[in-house]
């Protein structure tokens, strides 16, 4: 039986492109192996141990996850240092500690008095020392406390009486929104300045700050000098999308994620091309609609990766997919048979991702576009939900 | 052991209100029969066979499906009367004709010529007459054929002689954008004549119709008289979401479906109230935004489902969401501890459920609140995927 290519799955599937992805990997590691700190993948928007095993040539190393599932799941794949970059929700101890006592380190994420003495009191019953990480608010995006409110200091002492406390982690989510190299670089360092007098005001009390962790995808390219900071978390770059490129630390070329869908139908007069793959198949994430270029709900592309001219998924209902012209394009509708298969490339390969159960994994090496459509290789499942 | 309640489970999860569901299929049952039509209700929001098995009084009925791993799985459980409401692509034939060859009445619709020689070249195949629905165009929402385009007759003389041409489908989907009840029901009005007209035109050809299907929630509950219709199609008026209380067919009170998160911080400068339940938990959905009522991710109830006044969850990043006071309300932040657990109800149920495995289904009698957090009776799974 000859394999099974991109044309085989009965549509709408999410492919994974392993030379792009590898790249993509490389890319990070090298840039961050330059500024002498360690990184530690976000694997939120992987959720696959096949992709996390391409991350440490093989082996195993730090990661980040955002859920407890994907915690399980990578303990049990043979990773044990582990920080969960969640807030803690104090019912979930119980399965923190489950993992602690299987040998994972693992590492909470708090920024108030209340959670770290649900810590500290877990500890205390489990008689194993938590470790956490303190959140540190580097620009107003979400949670933690500011690097010099007294608060930290209290968090700190609570955590030092009865957990064990690693550190200080900040992340720069407002630098999504950075349109200049210049603001992206501004982020970057004033992420680190953040971290590091957040971590010397713990340290000037004689509490112990070993951990100093900062990132996010923009700001871990952007990032020139780490000095003071131990650890590097990023995890879009893996996929990278068109939000990333949108904000200018990727070209489309490196997108690693894509949605296969099938042309189901055409309405000339209006200029539309119908495809099997809605929201459903791409996620309502609407994201690049905030940027310079809004791309719909992906770009398209034919099945080889090369983008039709100006041609985007506009409209979307679950199941269907609306392909149109760019507004203000004057390319041309490309023919789109019945049967067609496209590739979209997403807005938010996090949020597209998670519409799936497993990558359908494929090698498309450049240049041999004319040897036929491209072999799907495994299929790597997901680690979905809580 | 006692009985897992709504403040058991890791959060978050996605709860179904048991009372609410009820009510809604039997408010929605009881119109399309004093209409004297079939109701032929759309699964592909709940895409569970429990709540299947609540929409026939326990034994099974005409439905719709969105996806053929929905066929599947209904056909499984013993439903032998599906529509297939999405274009067909001629690759997914064989499993359409795996269906047919269990037993089951599985329409297929189409739109175009391309489509319907597809269709006939399979049925002739197989030895097997699969059955069709010719989609027509009503409001230029989506796919379709007008009502008086020739096209129209052509598939169905190609659907005739080799397949079998059940009659045809149209979908009112403007009708979600309609803002008065008069422009609902002139939505109901011309979806009924614009099917009757399609349905007229073939049998003036001699061709057969048997069935003229409409439908959307909004319109089946706007629609007055439906003469010349045979069947409506609704799937969301079983759950109910934000964004059909903004059309205006249901109240906030009759939403079924609702998401359980946790609080895990606060940022009190800001006004801020953080969760752990993201747009992982909400999906991306903004439908609410092109409303009146802008509705962030979703308004926010306490467990008992009573909204707390002008609270919703503005902003979500990938597992935390942000609950802030509606923009100019005067209503106070209300104190929600560190690890109190809300309600969102959601803007879109049918993303919002996709985002779960599974349904944890309660029962919540008015006035009985003060009797303590509502019990959880089941746990219902989804059809997810395609």
């Amino acid at each position: 039986m000859s394999p099974l290519t991109i044309v085989d799955p009965d549509t709408p599937f999410a492919v994974l492109d392993h030379n792009k992805l590898l790249h993509n990997i490389q890319r990070m590691q090298q840039h961050i192996e330059r500024l002498g700190v360690t990184l530690r993948p976000h694997l939120k928007t992987a959720k696959s141990v096949d992709v996390a095993s391409r991350l440490f040539n093989g082996a195993t190393g730090p990661i980040t996850v955002s859920t407890l599932a994907e915690a399980e799941a990578f303990a049990a794949a043979g990773y044990t240092d582990i920080v969960y970059a969640v807030g803690i929700a104090p019912h979930k101890l119980p399965r923190v500690l489950a993992l602690c006592a299987r040998g994972v380190d693992l590492t909470v994420l708090l920024d108030s008095r209340e959670q770290a003495e649900a810590v500290a009191k877990a500890s205390r019953e489990a008689g194993k020392r938590i470790p956490a990480l303190i959140e540190i608010d580097c620009d107003g995006h979400r949670g933690g406390v500011l690097a010099d409110d007294p608060a930290l200091i209290e968090i700190g002492r609570i955590l030092d009486s009865a957990s064990e406390l690693r550190g200080v982690l900040t992340h720069a989510g407002e630098s999504y929104f950075a349109n200049t190299q210049q603001a992206l670089a501004a982020a970057a360092e004033n992420e680190r300045i953040v971290a590091v007098t957040a971590a010397n005001a713990l340290r000037s009390r004689g509490l112990p700050c070993p951990v100093v962790s900062v990132g996010s995808t923009p700001t871990a390219y952007a990032a020139v000098d780490l000095t003071g900071v131990t650890e590097v978390r990023a995890g879009n770059y893996m996929f990278f999308d068109l939000f990333m490129a949108g904000v200018g630390v990727c070209d489309i070329d490196d997108l690693a994620l894509s949605v296969v869908v099938t042309v189901i139908g055409h309405r000339p007069g209006k200029g539309w091309i119908i495809t099997d793959g809605g929201w459903m198949a791409t996620s309502s994430d609407r994201g690049t609609a905030s940027q310079r270029i809004d791309q719909g709900y992906g770009m398209v592309t034919a099945l080889d990766g090369v983008p039709y001219t100006d041609l985007i998924m506009s409209h979307a209902n679950q199941e269907h997919g609306i392909l149109t012209i760019r507004p203000n394009s004057s390319a041309r509708l490309p023919v789109l048979p019945l049967g067609t298969r496209v590739r979209i490339l997403p807005n938010h390969a996090c949020a597209t991702a998670a519409q799936y159960d497993q990558y359908h994994v494929i090698h498309l090496s450049p240049g041999l576009e004319d040897t036929g459509p491209a072999t799907i290789d495994a299929l790597w499942p997901r680690v979905n939900r809580w």
